[in-house]
C-alpha cells in the first residue's frame, strides 16, 4: 500500500512554478462553483506519518484557495464536553456544511490508529471501529458528501532523517516532541497498523489517497491535483467511481394477511383514575430517585417519541418532566429544520443536541421523521428513507455504545379516537392550536402512516435501544405504561454499570 | 419593593377555573400570533426566593402554550465549556430566537445575589454587575426583545413553613437539600441584596413583576396575565412603557479641517526585503513561543481584521497563523448572517465563536460591521448603528474581564494602491476571485467608509481593547506591524497575570 510512496517522487522548482498558477486558478474557480452549486460539502481528510507535511499542505491549501469558504478543524485530546458525548459528536460539529470546503487535520481515524499502534485496543476492537468508520464515510457519500482521504507517507529513514532536521534547527525544534520520538520507535507498529485501516477503510465513496510526503513540491502539487480533479468531476456530475452495487437494503415485503407489529396492539386496554394516580405519584418518584442516584451521571438518556398526531405525545411528554429537575433535561421539539441544518446530513440536527452524561434529552418526534413523514409524504426519494434504517440503527448503537440509554416510544391510537380528540380540540378553544389543516390530510393517508410505522418497527427495533409500543387510546394508561418504562429502562442500565471501583 | 407580595394575595378556585380556559386560550393565540409575527422574541426571567413556586410556574407556563415554540433553559452551575468562556457566553447561547419565548429559570441575575448574600463579592462589586446587566437588558429590548422578569417572592415565615412542609413529605423532602435551609439562614441578606438589586434593574424596557408565591392560583394566574398581557400590548404595535428619552448617544462631529485619526496615517513606511525576512522570523517565533508558554492556557485571545477591500487581511492574517499550532486557533470569516443567526441579537454570531481559555480566534472582518459597512450602505437604522458603539465597547469589556486579549486592527491602503491592487487581481487569474463588483461598488463611496472608520476608531479605540491601525500600502511593513502587535499584547496579558500562587 505505502511502498509506492517511498520511490522518493520529486517535482522539481520549475514545473512547480509553472504548474502552480495555474492549479490555484482552477481551484478557485472550482471552489467557487461549489459554492454556486451548494449541493454538496467537500470532506478533505489530512492523516499521515509525523513530518510527512500535513500541517504544510493545510496551509498551502487554505493559500491557495478562498480560506473564507474552507472549514478547516484540527483535533486534538477531546475537550470535557466532548468525552461526555458520544465519540463521534465531536466529528459530526465539525462537517462543513454544504457547498464549502471541510479540511479535518486529524479524523476519526487517529484514535483507532494510535491505540492499536500502542497496544492500548486489541486488533478485533480497531476493526470494529474500521466498520463503524466506513458505515459513517457511506453515510456521508450517500448524503452528497464529495470524501477526500490524503495519507501523507514517509519511509522509516525518511521519517528519522526529517525528525532530526526540525529538531536540529532552533526555531522550528518546538515542533518535535518527546512523544513525536516516541512514535517513531512505534514506526513499525504505526505502520502495519495504518496500512491495515487504510486498506480496510478506501472505498470508492472515500477513497485514500497515498502520497509521499518527502518532496515539498510533489507532495503540494499531488494533493491539489487530485482535489481539483476530484472536485471538476463532481461538479460536471460524475458521482464518482462509485460502483453499482445491489440494492444494499433488504426489501419490504408486507404480510399477506395484513397482520403487523401496529395491527396487533391491543387498544382496549385502559386504567381508572384511582389507579392512576397512585401508579402515577409512584412512577415519578421512582424516576425522580432515578435520576437523582450517585450513579445516574454515569449515564445519560435519550427518549424519543414517535405516534400519530394526537396520541398523546405532548401529554406524555409532560407527566415524564414533571418528575425531572428542569437542569437535567430538555425537551427537543423537532420542527422543520434551519438552514444550517439543511445544509448538512438528515441525523446532524439530532447530534447537535445530543445530552450530556448525567442528563435527558426528550424528543419530540425524533429521527424517524425520514421513514414516517417524509417516506409517507415523499418528502424524500426511496433510496434516501431506505437507507435511513440502518443508518439510525448505527446511531443508536452509538449513542448506547457511548452509555446513553435509547428509549423509543410508538404512541398508538385507532382511526376513531384520532376523530374524536381531532373533534374535541377544534371546540376547545385552547386545544385549538394542536389542529391544523395538516393533521386533517395526515389523516386521510392513515393506512400508510400506519405500515410505515410497522415497517419502522420492524427494522429498528433492536435489543439495544427496543420499540415500546404504547396503546394510547386511553390516556391514563399510555402515560403510566411510558413512565413505568423511562424508570425501568433507566434502572437496568444503572444495574449495568460496574460496580464501584 | 416586596411588601406589597407579603399580603396574602389568595384567588378561590371558582375563579381560578373560570379565568384559566380563557388565559389559555388568549395566551396560545399571542403565541401563535408571535410566531406568525416573527421579528422578536419573549424573554421571561423566573427568578426569586426558593418554595415560590418558580419551578411549578416554568411547568404551568409550558402546559398552557405550545410547548414547541418555548425554549426553557435551566441553569446550574456552570460546565467547564462554559466555565473557559465569559460569564455572560451561556446565556447568549440560551436566548430564544425571534417569534419564540425563552423561558430562562435562573439567569444573569443568580450569581451576583447569591454571591453577594454569601459575602463572596463586594457590595461594589454587586453595583458593576447591577450595571452590566442594566447594559445587557437595554440592548436586548434595543433588538427588539419583549423582556418580562418574574420575581416570586415570599415572607420570610411563609418560606420557613414551605421549607418545612416539603421536608415533611416524603414524596417531595428530596427537593429541599441542606443548601436551602443554609440559604433560609441568609434570608434577611438575600432580601436586602435581591431588593436592592430588583429596584435597580426594574426598567421600562425590562420591568420586574413581583408576585407573591404562597397561593398557587394567585401565583399562576398573576403570571399567565401578566405575560398575556404584555405579548398582546407588544404585538398591538405597541413597543411597551418605555418613556421617550434623550438620544443616548453623543452625535458624530466631524472636525472642520477633514482631518482625523484615519486621514492622518502615514502611509509612505516601507521595509526592504531582507529586513522583512529577519523580522518575520523573529515575530513568529516569538509569537510562537508565547503561544506555548505555561500560563498561555490562563488568557484567550481574540483579533479581529477591519480595513478597506484589498488591504491585506488574508495576508496578514496567513503569516500570523502560521506560527501557530491548528490545534489552537480558529479563523472565523464573517459572512451575510445564517437564518439561526439572523434571528439573534446582532452580536449573538460573534459570542457563539468565542475561543476558549488556551485558544485564538481571528475573526476576517468582525462585529465592527455594523457600524462600518451596515452604516455606509444603509443596511440598519441609525439608531441601531448609534447604539451599537456603547453594545461594542460593551462586548469587548466583558471578552477582556474574563481574560481575553482583545486585538484590533485596522488595515489602511490609500485609493490609488487600492486601484492598483484591484487591477493586479483582474489580471491575475488566481486572484480574481478576491474582487467582486461589490469592491467596485464600495470603491465608490470611499469617503463615506474612511469617515466611518475614524468615527469607528473614535468611540471604541479603547483602554482595554485599543484600536492598532496599520498602513497597509506596503504589505511587508503591515504584516509585521500585525505579527509585533499581537505578540506584544500576548506578552503584555501574561506578565500582567498573578505570579504563581
Amino acid at each position: 500500500m505505502f511502498e509506492a510512496s517511498e520511490l522518493g517522487h520529486e517535482i522539481d522548482k520549475e514545473q512547480y512554478d509553472r504548474e502552480v498558477p495555474e492549479l490555484r486558478a482552477k481551484l478557485l474557480e472550482a471552489q467557487y462553483a461549489l459554492k454556486e452549486n451548494g449541493s454538496f460539502p467537500v470532506i478533505v481528510l489530512i492523516s499521515g506519518v509525523d513530518g510527512a507535511g500535513k500541517g504544510e499542505t493545510v496551509n498551502v491549501l487554505n493559500e491557495w484557495m478562498d480560506p473564507r469558504h474552507i472549514h478547516t478543524v484540527a483535533f486534538s485530546a477531546p475537550t470535557v464536553e466532548e468525552t461526555a458525548r458520544p465519540r463521534m459528536w465531536r466529528y459530526w460539529q465539525a462537517l462543513p456544511p454544504r457547498g464549502t470546503i471541510g479540511i479535518l487535520f486529524g479524523s476519526w481515524y487517529t484514535d483507532p490508529v494510535v491505540d492499536r499502534t500502542y497496544g492500548r485496543i486489541k486488533r478485533a476492537e480497531l476493526d470494529a471501529a474500521v466498520v463503524e468508520i466506513r458505515r459513517f464515510e457511506e453515510m456521508l457519500a450517500d448524503e452528497g458528501a464529495l470524501i477526500l482521504k490524503f495519507w501523507f507517507h514517509l519511509s522509516k529513514k525518511d521519517q528519522e532523517k526529517r525528525l532530526h532536521e526540525i529538531d536540529g534547527d532552533k526555531k522550528r525544534t518546538w515542533r518535535v516532541t518527546k512523544a513525536d520520538w516516541a512514535q517513531f520507535e512505534r514506526y513499525d507498529d504505526f505502520y502495519a497498523t495504518s496500512e491495515h485501516v487504510v486498506r480496510l477503510t478506501s472505498t470508492g465513496a472515500a477513497p485514500w489517497l497515498v502520497v509521499e510526503g518527502k518532496d515539498r513540491r510533489y507532495r503540494e502539487l499531488t494533493t491539489g491535483r487530485t482535489l481539483l480533479d476530484a472536485l471538476q468531476r463532481r461538479l460536471d456530475g460524475d458521482r464518482g467511481p462509485r460502483i453499482p452495487q445491489p440494492r444494499r437494503q433488504a426489501q419490504i415485503v408486507h404480510s399477506i394477511d395484513r397482520r403487523d407489529v401496529i395491527t396487533e396492539i391491543d387498544l382496549s386496554v385502559t386504567m381508572d383514575e384511582k389507579e392512576y394516580d397512585d401508579e402515577l405519584e409512584k412512577w415519578q418518584g421512582r424516576l425522580n430517585r432515578l435520576v437523582r442516584d450517585r450513579r445516574f451521571p454515569k449515564i445519560g438518556v435519550v427518549v424519543g417519541f414517535e405516534g400519530m398526531d394526537a396520541a398523546g405525545k405532548g401529554g406524555a411528554i409532560r407527566r415524564v418532566t414533571r418528575a425531572l429537575d428542569a437542569r437535567q433535561y430538555r425537551v427537543i421539539p423537532i420542527a422543520a429544520p434551519t438552514d444550517e441544518e439543511r445544509r448538512q446530513p438528515y441525523l446532524w440536527r439530532f447530534w447537535r443536541h445530543l445530552p450530556k452524561k448525567g442528563c435527558l434529552a426528550v424528543y419530540d418526534r425524533t429521527w424517524y421523521g425520514r421513514v414516517l413523514v417524509e417516506r409517507v409524504e415523499g418528502y424524500c426519494a426511496e433510496g434516501d428513507w431506505m437507507r435511513a434504517y440502518e443508518e439510525i440503527n448505527d446511531f443508536e448503537e452509538q449513542l448506547v455504545e457511548s452509555g446513553i440509554v435509547v428509549i423509543k416510544f410508538w404512541m398508538q391510537i385507532s382511526q376513531e379516537e384520532q376523530l374524536r380528540r381531532f373533534q374535541e380540540r377544534e371546540s376547545t378553544r385552547f386545544k385549538q392550536f394542536k389542529i391544523t389543516e395538516e393533521d386533517w390530510r395526515n389523516r386521510t393517508k392513515w393506512g400508510d402512516y400506519q405500515s410505515a410505522a410497522a415497517d419502522m418497527v420492524e427494522r429498528t427495533s433492536t435489543e439495544i435501544a427496543p420499540w415500546t409500543l404504547v396503546a394510547a387510546n386511553d390516556k391514563r394508561h399510555a402515560r403510566i405504561k411510558v413512565l413505568k418504562t423511562i424508570a425501568k429502562q433507566i434502572e437496568r442500565a444503572l444495574d449495568a454499570l460496574p460496580k464501584k471501583p
